[in-house]
């Protein structure tokens, strides 16, 4: 292990997408004076009468949900993108905006209220994986649709509106920031190298040993090396894959379990339900080659001490470069002890 | 006025960074039903004992802060980056890493413990411009030192762990991820048109007259047209100047001016002492040819329709791209019916 990594200010380099993390290891000790969270240690029944997600209830718009067993999936009432939104664009001089047309998705995982990934079987979590393999492929088939993001938002603190385990799928026309930083980084390396940037770092992260959290036969969870969120985790496939429907029947049981582990993992770290916004990178739907994407999941936590004291990205964070104390060695050593 | 902007989803761009942000219009209707922030509503003493920044008070440290009476700089006691901490360069297949030299400072912008900057005294904000003005010149001419990131964390909920009225100055050896965007696209424009972009974009700006907020001999605040939080506004020079330390006397008290109008509007909007992120992007102190800058300072604030409610950047931003609801036309209407 390189001490210094562990002891001295510097930056890291984030291969997916070319941007830089600074990290100050010694600035762990710094007391905390700021805000705390709020924790809802609150336990919620099965079924909530009031949830607009809960089965057989009303949504805002009136639409009673179905009696789902399982998994559903409906269209956002308050949707960011429509398909039959106006097409237009501007390009006046340094004004410069286009339309954007898309698909915006709700997907419940279970229809118990009370519970979140962290609580269901394997099995059910993998009802949600095949789910996320449909919805790729239908809304990806869709004209207007070039790229599809599955999201989600857990907890108060990540804006999360709703307690009922559930994610979202914002489909869209065109291609959003952070893809088109990890669509550049991918296709060089892939162009120069003909192999995934990601299966090769795979092998490094797998001789260096020290930020691997869990392995199973087919999926490698760690932290990454340029993580920026203290305890930021990723889920990547062994193979390289470029979408998520490209993988087996075997493989999407234990992308679930995957998720069953670093998700339970979590929730005993601060003793919480623990808070994230996860999402999944995959190709693009554009029917461009797209043999450079190898997709992955991750997970942006921000708890840092406590069930109640978050990590800031605040100033410096915002008009600089994302900023972390505790390394993601820690983090990862932290999170492996409680697997 | 293009109403298509004021009706149907689109995509934005900012020419500073070369990054678009998403924008739903017809989306400010949804209804919140997600957490609400604590207002702090309490009326804070001219002076706390118990505040590590007031004058005469004992830091944790053990240091004792003087009687100032007006502006106070200090060495942060938990610097994030520091001149003497160890040089060195990771450089191991896809894991890289370099070691990073910096001086972190706090500014006291008031003895008062009581004040924010909408509270001050033109002639008080000014003595905090012309000390951002001695910090820019004298970090800058460290050897090590080749950017200095002026800002400012206002409130619990953008992370700020003391409400005495102060900002923070980080400088460092390299360039932090947003100013080498900035630096990309303002080099290449000048390159191009022998004429600074933000230059050319002010005059746009001042022929639409839809997003200027408040303009005054010097300065113009504006929401600019790619503007990402929901009451996001820019102060920008209208004689393009790299860094700060150029403005004259006459225009550093018309900077300070500007200052106090935009965050007198801003506690105006929801009746509170509005939160925010603010910074100043500048010319690095690199030495280099720097004549492609033109210098501003932007205020990034989270509350989006009460005191109490904010706007989250998380699952589809964090993953896909900044997204808002309530356009930029919208938001400069709403603060410039404050002033
Ligand atoms: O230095 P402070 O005020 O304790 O800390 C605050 O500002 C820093 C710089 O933006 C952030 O890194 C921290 O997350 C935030 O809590
Ligand atoms: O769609 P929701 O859950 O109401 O909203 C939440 O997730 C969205 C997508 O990440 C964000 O744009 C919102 O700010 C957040 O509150």
């Amino acid at each position: 292990m390189n001490t210094d990594l562990q002891d001295f200010s510097h930056k890291r380099f984030n291969i997916l997408t070319g941007e830089w993390v600074l990290v100050s290891p010694h600035r762990a000790k710094r007391p905390w004076q700021g805000q705390n969270e709020a924790v809802s240690n609150e336990v919620r029944p099965a079924y909530d009468p009031s949830c607009y997600l809960c089965a057989g209830n009303t949504r805002i718009n009136g639409e009673v949900n179905p009696d789902y067993k399982d998994v559903f999936v409906f269209t956002n009432d308050f949707a960011a993108l429509q398909t039959d939104s106006k097409t237009f664009s501007v390009n006046n001089g340094l004004f410069k905006a286009e339309s954007e047309q898309g698909i915006c998705k709700v997907i419940c995982f279970s229809p118990d209220h009370s519970k979140s990934l962290a609580d269901m079987a394997v099995e059910d979590i993998n009802k949600v994986v095949t789910t996320w393999q449909k919805e790729y492929v239908e809304l990806g088939s869709n004209d207007t649709i070039n790229y599809v993001q599955i999201f989600e938002n857990k907890g108060a603190v990540m804006g999360c509106s709703n307690p009922h385990p559930h994610g979202q799928i914002w489909s869209q026309s065109t291609l959003p920031n952070e893809i088109l930083k990890k669509e550049k980084e991918q296709k060089e390396y892939y162009a120069k190298n003909k192999r995934s940037l990601l299966g090769d770092y795979l092998q490094q992260e797998i001789e260096a040993n020290e930020r691997i959290i869990y392995t199973n036969e087919d999926f490698i969870v760690l932290t990454p090396f340029w993580a920026v969120w203290p305890f930021e985790v990723m889920i990547v496939p062994k193979k390289q894959y470029n979408n998520i429907s490209q993988i087996s029947n075997t493989e999407s049981l234990a992308f679930a379990d995957a998720i069953s582990v670093i998700t339970k993992a979590y929730d005993k770290l601060f003793n919480t339900s623990f808070p994230y916004s996860s999402g999944i990178h995959q190709a693009p739907t554009n029917g461009k080659d797209n043999s450079h994407w190898h997709w992955h999941m991750s997970f942006y936590p921000p708890l840092l001490r406590s069930a109640t004291v978050k990590k800031f990205m605040v100033g410096y964070e915002m008009f600089g470069s994302p900023q972390r104390d505790i390394t993601a060695e820690q983090a990862a050593s932290r999170l492996r002890y409680l697997i």
